[in-house]
This record gives structure tokens, sequence and C-alpha cells, in this order.
């Protein structure tokens, strides 16, 4: 394989993330029935569990049932109930188990220890014929299609979309929210090629750089998690996602020139947290990226990835992860890595 | 100063941590009577909040509430409530807020809204002045006396006999609890004199390292982040807590020879997955520092930190977070930081 084919299909994948959203959006009547479901659970507590991506995704989860329903979502420990048989009472929970592959042990497990304990289970999933859509009681599609890359960008996309699209049907407005989804999706489209061209000159001076920091707070703290996991996947860059408050708590003291901090600003209520933190890495000394609808609102960063306020803000993160999967897919490129096959990574994960 | 004065308060604090712990011990009644309001609530969700090591104990929260009473645990989102104003139903809820000052803004926040929604508030705190104290509607002693190190060991470690103390009592087994607190104690008692000689030699040898991942699972995960935090913040290094699953998520793919790995391995459920994850570590060619009361069953590590098990699997963090202490001191010294003052932190932060 040649240089150019490196990544073809990471960067290919990326493209597709509004192509994947409208795929989703024409099985609202599957996501109406369930969140019905959902709503008829009356639930005090919505446990979302998953990994790699679909964690971050959770963590999405956490802040759109928590706005749009009012929901206490949760990101579930697996362990608690799959090693150490907690018996917690799953009586009034719902389970969003969230899966590309639908094959992950432990989440199968955990999915069918919760149903028997009573709760609703929900699977999200590529595969109606996994073990996880058997295990649970009802399966919602993802219907990201046929994912090549091992590194997963238009899975968490849409990991994001029926997150938030269960959310709005459980807070009766499936409406507003789908309307807000499809804005996203063509805007994302149209931002695409020219945030290609943005990331490219950063990613060329990142290429030495081997441990960073992503902040981000809040709606975009799952978004920091995810451009860390694909800095990290697909560029071997040790980059931990923080939000801007742990960042001052601890992290901040490691900083130096060396280590530079991509800080995901976007304009709602957690901005000035953000903006605060980004004031003291600069401090510090480091280089920052910034990225987010309000990347001018963050002082002295060395690079600027700006991109255009979501229609809705609980929408952001489908907006401002695409600068950070693009930028991995360009520094991994300017390393010499191929980030459709990260080492030691395969793309189903059977570890417990 | 001189050299020889450098980390002097982290290393008295770490050798206060069992005298801490029984002086937690002396506040038996104060923590029954928040235990049995905190039963006569018949919680759905018990909401723990907290900063840098007040999260990582949240983390062990999550097991102890889990496995003792069988409560749901979860560190909840302080950004959810405090900056996007969600609606959230506390009325079922029992929060408990853990800050060494109770002087943490964010955390004063969450909880005077909190209780306004009707959740039991309980504040764990060393300063019964505080602001944290007022906000809540009881509030229990961290008794972890003056701590003068920025960096916190026996907050820590009292925070987490604090969790256990009170989950212990909310699932009728205090006498058992307690006993086995106090022998915990005794245990770390005996066991920091020869620890703090095994660290040295590693800490020598890991002088310029820039990074690392630290990985524990379930109980453990609270200790990994503790640990790795404290190495982040005495000694500059960007360590990040992983769990053993999520370390085969993603970050695999980053780790080489020059990125050493700490795992905490105790003898329990969890214990086969971090067995694995640890054979991947070293199939990546890292170095692999092994800790916990297992530290023997990681195969092909360069160091070795055995501690012995707790007298309770629940209390083993007790015990296997002192290495990591221990550790993270030698390191600085090794590397001529001073651990008492980590660079740009300072003992509260205001930060939001």
């Amino acid at each position: 394989m040649n240089v150019a084919e490196q990544g073809a299909n990471f960067l290919a994948e990326i493209h597709e993330q509004p192509a994947a959203l409208a795929r989703l959006l024409e099985h609202r009547d599957e996501f109406r029935a369930v969140a019905r479901a959902c709503v008829n659970r009356d639930p005090v507590a919505l446990r979302l569990v998953g990994h790699g991506s679909s964690d971050a995704a959770a963590a999405y989860g956490v802040y759109a049932f928590g706005l749009l329903p009012g929901w206490t979502a949760l990101r579930d420990s697996i362990s608690l109930t799959v090693y150490y048989g907690a018996e917690l009472d799953f009586s009034r929970s719902v389970v969003v188990a969230l899966s590309q592959s639908g094959s992950t042990p432990d989440v199968v497990s955990y999915v069918e220890r919760a149903r028997k304990g009573g709760a609703l289970t929900v699977a999200v999933t590529n595969d109606a014929g996994s073990e996880l859509a058997a295990a649970a009681e009802a399966t919602l599609p993802l219907a990201a299609g046929d994912e090549r890359s091992v590194a997963a960008t238009k899975t968490f996309f849409n990991e994001l979309g029926a997150l938030v699209l269960l959310a709005g049907m459980a807070a009766d407005r499936e409406d507003e929210v789908v309307d807000r989804l499809k804005r996203v999706a063509e805007l994302v489209a149209r931002e695409i090629p020219r945030l290609e061209q943005a990331v490219a000159p950063a990613a060329t001076a990142f290429a030495y750089v081997g441990r960073m920091y992503v902040i981000g707070r809040g709606i975009e703290f799952a978004t920091a998690r995810e451009i860390a996991l694909k800095l990290t996947e697909t560029c071997r860059v040790a980059a931990e996602p923080l939000t801007s408050t742990s960042l001052s708590h601890g992290p901040i003291a490691a900083l130096d020139s060396m280590f530079p901090v991509w800080t995901i600003g976007s304009r709602d209520e957690s901005l000035p947290a953000l903006v605060e933190a980004a004031s003291r890495v600069r401090e510090a000394g480091a280089t920052i990226v910034a990225s987010g609808s309000a990347a001018n609102e963050i002082e002295g960063a060395a690079w600027r990835l700006p991109v255009p306020e979501a229609p809705m803000p609980l929408l952001s993160p489908f907006v401002s992860v695409v600068p950070g999967q693009l930028f991995a897919g360009a520094l991994a490129r300017a390393k010499g890595l191929d980030p459709d096959r990260p080492e030691r990574l395969t793309k189903v994960t059977r570890a417990q």
C-alpha cells in the first residue's frame, strides 16, 4: 500500500458522517416506539454503557437526557455488576448499551444482568444480529453502515445522533430535534472541505508531539474524550481528555512548552470556565489549539480551528468533533502512520 | 530551602495516614446519624461530587455504596446542574460532596441547587466552618487534620474512609467495616517504611519519563486515578488513569518502550482483566510497574511493588495507593521537584 492510500477509509468515513446521520433519521419510527417504552418506565436512572468511542458518546448522553427529558443519566460501572455481582435495583432503570459491533463481551453480560434485574434494556448497534441485540429487549439501529477504519468516526457521530434523538422524543420534542439534526448534517457536510484544508498546517507542526491534553467542559466533554481517543489511536499521542476544572486541579502542573493543549470552546454556559482554563494553560507556556464555535474567544492560541455554531447548543459536539477527527487523520499522515490500522487495535475488541 | 526539606510535608502526611484514619473513626456517632438519615431517604441515587483527589475518591464511592447497601452511586455531573440548569429530580437522592477545604465554588453551588431540589445533602470536609458545610444539610468531618502539602494524600485516604464507613453503616455492617478499617490502618502503618525503601530504585530509573498510564479496574480504578494525579502534580509526568478495558479500546496503540505503565492488580474478581491488559502492555514493549496485592501475578514486570492483601477486598485501595504516593514523592525528588509545592497549583482551587 502506498502512502496516498493510508487512512483512506478513515478520511472517507469522516466525510460520510452527514449521510450516516441522515440514514439514522430514516429510523424515526423505531426510535419513537422505544422512546415511548422508556417514558412509560418513568426511569429514576438511565444507565449508559459502552467502551472506547461508545463510552465517549455515553458522556454526551448524560447531557442529552439531563437537558431534554430531565432524566438522571450515568455512565454506569460495568465491572460493579459484571465482575463484583453488586445487587443493584434495576427495576426503574433504562439501560442504553452502545456498541458498534454488538460483540463487546462485558457489555453483553451487563445487559443480560440488568435485564434480569428488571431494567428496560436497549441496544444501539450497527449489527441487529449481534449478541448484544439478542441480549437486549429492544434494539435500535446505529445505521452508520460498514465502518472499515479501525478508528471509529461515523459510529461515534451516529451514537450522538441516536442518543439525542431518543432524548428528544422522550421530552416530546421530536420534530424540533429532528429538524436541528438535519440542519447540523447539512452544516457539517458544508464545513468538512474547509476544515480539511485548515487542519493541515497545524498537523504538520505537531509531528513530534508525544503528549497532549484535550479540554472540554459540559456538553463538549464527550467531544474532548473522542478527539483525545482519535489522537491516541491514530497518532500515538498520549492525549488525555480533561474538563477545564480537572485541568486546574492537578494536570496544569505538568504543562510546558512541549505539551500542547487542544481546547474546545463552544458558545454556551460553560464557556467562561473554558476561557479561564485556557488562560492558565497560556501562563504555563503551552501551545494552544483553539477549536469550537467560540475558538476566537480563546486568547493567545497558536492555532485556531473555529466552526460555525450548531443550530441548537446541545448539538455542538456534532460540529466540534470534526476538526479533531480531521486533525488526527492529518497528523497520522505527517507521522507516517496509517489511521485505518492503528497498532495493536482491532475493530472488535474482545478484551474484558 | 535545601533539597532535604523538599517534599517533607508530602512525605510526613503519607506517614500520617493511618493516624488520620484512626481519628476519623472517633466520629462514628456523627457518621451513624447521617447514615440513618440516608437510609430513611431510601435513595434511588447517591450522587458524589468533588474535584481532583476528591473526584478520585468518588470513584471509590461507586463501589462502596454499590457493594455494601447496594445503592446506585454516581459521580454526578456538576456542570449539568450548575451551568446548564438541568431540572433533574433530586427528591430521592442523597448527595455526598467531598472537598478538603469546603471552598470549591462549583461544588458549593451544586449542593445548594440539589438541596433546593429536595436532595439530602451531606458535606464531607476538613473545615466545618466552610461554605460547603453551610450549604449542606449535614456535615461530616474528614478529620484528616491540617494538610500542608498541596498534593493531597491523607485527605484522599480519609475520604475513602468516610465513604466506606457511611456505606457500611447504611448496610448495617458498621462493626465489621470499622474493625477492618482499624486493621487496614495498622497494616498500612507497618508497610510504609518497607515501601518507602522499595520505591526508591524504580523512581530513580524513571527520572526522564514524561508520560505514563496507570491501570486499575473496578475497586482499584479510584486508586489508579489518585496515583496518576500524584504523578502528574508532583512529578510533571502526564500520567493518565485508565481501566484495563479502556486501555485495550485505544490507548494501547500509543505505547512504546519509553512509555511505562503502572498496573494495580488486586486479588479480586477484576484481576483476570488486569492480567490480560498487562500482557498486552508487555507485547507493546512498554515497561511495567506491577503493584497491588497480586503484583506477582503480573508477568514480565520490570519493577514489582507488592502489598499485603487488605482485610476486606473493598478496602484494597487503602493499601495499594501507598506505593504510588511514595513513588511520586521519590520521583519528584529524583527530578529535583518539590512535591509540597507543585508548579501552578494552590491548596484551594477556585477555578470553576
